[in-house]
């Protein structure tokens, strides 16, 4: 963190103030726009240039029958979304916002894939499978993180203002569950959700699953960056390493769905003070997130019962934050424009 | 209505069911991209123009002490429209929706304003006292209501797609409290805000001249209409009309706040079918908007705890209505994309 003087949330909340609104009326736009100054350490915040990372990695728990799509899909996606056919692209290209898609543990050959936005570094063709044995060593799962610091940081050179953190890979949701289960008091059945859409049999035994997990690795298992190694996934290793590099570089980051808040769950498990970097685009409708977001008191941006991954919330969210940078910056204040202020109104009945 | 074959939601949710995503995972998204599809009658929806209306008004009651600001705020904040500083114009610019602002009863001079996006009709400076006598004539209201009429009718002539409705006038939280209070079972007291941000003082004695222009009106009252004539404003008539009109020309409207949303009531309970073109916004953090959403069944889009009028809740849900559209019309198929379906895991396992 820098040496210099920093911008107190009071002081944002006092511009806002003056603004031609009553105090508060814009609601979380103001407590966006207040975290957004403060994290950028600027009266004055902008977020004009946005790029979201789609971080795609294969898990061995999927061959247990977690999820209702085959895992030859995380492979076929992220050719799909270097077509720009999936449902990240279109929003990224409607909300202005540069896409990157990195594979950092997939499945399959990707290596015919090339386009200028692919990152193609696969820590290993896919984790192991983590009811037998950890899903990554711990040297891999280091690999998998700093890819994601790297994507950050690289954002950061790039000019990037706001960055945003989304996933692809069959079975993830498996893994996003294990991990929150290890790291909070939450019984697991409150965690563990239906992912791409499976019935009640194939919930009841992803349930089973994510408790036969916990019971192999808890006894090796004493920090939030070995459950990561032990029950996590490539694309969630890269994302924490996204969101611990974000708060280094006071890059504001915007964490996605149910896994991107697993990820950033281990972030802040590791240093509580991350948390202030993140913007939380969207409560899911995968059973699980809106306990974890409880759990860390963050508000989301928005609620459209969504369970696609992707980035997709954070693409949406995202030009809400920016709408909270411009209000700040852009709004006249009841001086400039010369309009009359509550207090007035005693003044005159006086 | 035209007579040509209309668009099923079925037929249009089965199109969003071959995009390359889990069934429903897009959630509201595609309830909005279905919604606008049918009113639009298009397998291809498009909001690429939007527009949104600010009606301006005045109210008579605005003198009992109902508003935490005076009433010369409401044409002080007309100028601040026209000039660019105003919530509404950062958000508008922003999401790319053009802006018009009509006077439709404001107290003041503002003859002297001129602007291109302005209309300066007001119907007279300010609705009367509805706590002594109705605040409008039958003729001032239909004279409101074809305001409306004509603005929506102007936005379907210049090719708008998607059109919003949003407000100011000091006092309005009142009227649309005494209108919602009028037209829904829902008690007073549930239906009566803090506004701009009254005390709790202030706020009893708002419930007070609510419930006194109930009483005053309700011998008199026996249509929705009536009751706009009663205790409605200006700028909430022109709403209706401007409601009642998008349904007659299959124009997609955006409903903002709670002063919106009573005026979307009134053409609700004049005929039912309104609703079907109309999009709810955003539920405010304003006392009874919630209440009459529900009363209507209605899933509004966001919820940032805005309460401020202007539009702004609908320049914020626009764009989000716009990413429905162009995920149904954008998106790649699981056939054209080469991804595997969920049905294949099953083949396999067979």
């Amino acid at each position: 963190m820098s040496k210099e003087a920093m911008l107190t949330a009071e002081l944002v909340q006092r511009k806002f103030d003056q603004k031609t609104k009553p105090v508060g009326s814009l609601g979380m736009l103001e407590k966006l726009g207040v975290q957004l100054a403060v994290v950028q350490n600027t009266l004055s915040p902008s977020v004009s240039r946005k790029r979201i990372g789609v971080f795609a990695g294969s898990h061995g728990v999927a061959r247990r029958g977690v999820s209702a799509y085959p895992a030859a899909v995380t492979a076929q996606m992220v050719q799909n979304f270097l077509n720009g056919g999936a449902a990240i692209n279109v929003l990224a290209r409607h909300g202005g916002i540069e896409l990157r898609i990195i594979n950092a543990g997939v499945e399959g050959e990707l290596s015919a894939l090339h386009a200028p936005n692919f990152r193609n570094e696969p820590v290993r063709q896919g984790t192991r499978d983590f009811v037998d044995e950890p899903a990554m060593t711990e040297a891999e799962c280091e690999t998998a993180i700093a890819i994601g610091r790297s994507e950050l940081e690289k954002a950061k050179q790039d000019g990037i203002e706001l960055f945003g953190i989304g996933e692809m890979g069959i079975g993830n949701t498996t893994s996003a569950s294990a991990l929150c289960a290890a790291l909070l008091p939450t019984p697991v059945e409150e965690l563990v959700g239906r992912g791409t859409g499976i019935d009640d049999e194939q919930l009841a035994h992803k349930i089973q699953v994510v408790k036969m997990a916990i019971a192999l690795h808890q006894k090796k298992c004493h920090s939030p960056r070995a459950w990561l190694a032990a029950v996590g996934g490539f694309e969630i290793a890269a994302m924490t390493g996204a969101v611990l590099a974000a708060f280094e570089h006071r890059l504001p980051i915007v964490i996605d769905g149910f896994i991107a808040t697993a990820a950033a769950l281990v972030a802040i498990k590791e240093n509580p003070k991350v948390q202030s970097v993140c913007f939380f685009a969207h409560c899911s409708d995968e059973t699980g997130h809106r306990a974890v977001l409880e759990h860390l008191g963050a508000e989301p941006i928005l609620s459209l019962k969504l369970r696609l991954g992707e980035g997709t919330g954070a693409a949406l969210a995202m030009p809400i934050i920016e709408a909270a940078a411009k209000l700040l910056c852009e709004m006249a204040t009841f001086e400039s424009a010369g309009v009359s202020q509550k207090e007035e109104r005693k003044q005159r009945a006086s």
